[in-house]
Parts: structure tokens; sequence; C-alpha cells
């Protein structure tokens, strides 16, 4: 580890955005106890910040962790869900992932695809910085608007 | 068992069904090794064919067979391939399957989702007879080239 990592923060300064909100509020709807009511939104989203030096110590080998499935299922729920506030078409999200961290993510909304990624390390999947996690998020709603408006009626089918 | 189902053959007369016969080149694809050349369409589908009586018989409780999520993809396979012979569009496939038999299947050709398909009860997918199992394929074919005249840009985008 370095001096550098030492004096900043894990995952850097903690940015305001909206999909960092959302995908904190995605993450609160599972807590039926309150039970991370005292938690911070950057704890509880603590493990989608994967910093250089941790990216490297995570094996690509045998099964992806469950837990790993998780975050990327809720990244994309949130990503589907500000999708919805934005364009009104709800999104609702497919996997399919293979055994070996390779797979694909589609969002629907209506007939369109409005989002299709193929994934590979799934097992390091993670964001360096909170800035990171929140453009990453951003980008992937604003591109999924313009697809939506690009072919409204199929959206909407 | 009745009279009847001794009588005729199981799953009824074979019939004449581009169909069927995309269906039987998608399993033959697998045959590397020509172990199946002396065997019939007929033959090599004959998991495809579900009677009432072995309905009845299979539980539905418990992580659906290998199997029969293997005859799922591969009916679902020769539905994209006469997708594409009669629209020009390759459809790709994505299943998301619970543990319980319930799940979705979607075919997508370009950003379009030309089936989308709630599956339930999935331990018993199969058809009673050759005419129903070609019918079932032909009317998801169809209907998806419907879909992609219909949304012709979202299928090439």
């Amino acid at each position: 580890m370095t001096t550098d990592t030492l004096e900043a923060p894990r995952g850097g300064e903690m940015v305001e955005s909206d999909f960092l909100k959302q995908l904190a509020a995605v993450i609160r709807a599972e807590d039926s106890y309150g039970q991370w009511d005292g938690k911070t939104d950057a704890e509880i989203m603590a493990e989608f910040i994967v910093t250089r030096e941790e990216r490297y110590d995570i094996p690509i080998i045998g099964d992806p962790d469950p837990d790993v499935m998780w975050r990327v299922g809720k990244f994309y729920d949130a990503v589907g869900l500000m999708i919805e506030k934005r364009s009104g078409c709800m999104a609702s999200q497919m996997q399919k992932m293979s055994h070996e961290g390779f797979g694909r993510v589609v969002l629907i909304a209506g007939k369109l695809v409005v989002i299709s990624k193929h994934l590979r390390d799934i097992h390091r999947f993670g964001f360096e910085t909170w800035a990171k996690l929140a453009e990453g998020g951003e980008a992937l709603v604003e591109s999924a608007v313009q697809t939506i408006d690009a072919y409204p009626d199929a959206a909407r089918g």
C-alpha cells in the first residue's frame, strides 16, 4: 500500500449525485428492520468501491461470489429506477452470467433494450472512487434515456 | 393409460413443418461425431413431447432438471434461427430462471425485444403432439416477425 492511499479516504471524496442517492435507497429498501439507519450512505455502499490495490488482489478464477452478483443487481436496479424517473418508462433487468464471470446485462423498457452491457471479470465489479461510481451510473442512465427518445414507440410498445 | 394412447403413436402423427426441421437441425448441430445419424428427427426430438399422462407424473417441486433447461434453450434457439431466416435480423436469447421453475425468456434483435415469454412449471416444458410443437414454434416466429415489421429501426438499431 502506498502513502497516497493512506492519506486519501478510500474511494476519494464523496460526491453529490442523484445516482448515488438512488443506489443507497435501493440498498436501504432491503433493510426491513432499520438496522442500517445509523449508517451513512458511504458505509452501506462501501463494497461498490474497489481500489486499484484491492482489484489486483481479487482472483478471477471460479464462480463469482453471490455478493458480487448482488452488487451488480443493485447497481442496475438503481440505473433502472433512474431511467424510469427521467423517462417515465419502467426498465426491468435481465442478466445472463456464466460461471466464469462473463455475462450480459440488459435493461428492457416495453419492447426496447435500453441498455445492453457485456460484462467480464465480474468478480472485480466495482469502482475506484465515488466520483467514478456516480459517473458510471449516470452515463448508463443518460444513454438509456437517449435510446428511449430515439425509439419512443418501441419503449412504450 | 387409456386405450387411446396405446393406439396412437406418442405425439400423434409427425407433421411437415419448417419449425420442426429447424429444431432437429439445432439438435443435430451438437452431434459432432454423427452418433445420431441413424436416428430419425422424431427420435432425437422425442423429449419435446410430453403427453397429458406424462405431464401429471412430473413433479414441479425443486430445481428444474438441466435437461429441461437444455430443451427450453434449444426450442428458443430454433425460434431465433427461423426469425433470422424470415426477417434477416439475428435474434439472441436471454433467460432468467428461478430455482422454482418460474422465469422469463426474451429474444432480442438489435435493440428490439421480439419475444418475451414468462414461463411457469418449466419442469413440464413440452408439447402434447408434434402438431402442437410445430404450431407453438411457428406462432412465436410469426409474432416476432410482425414485431420486427412494426419497429424495423429498433430491430436494426
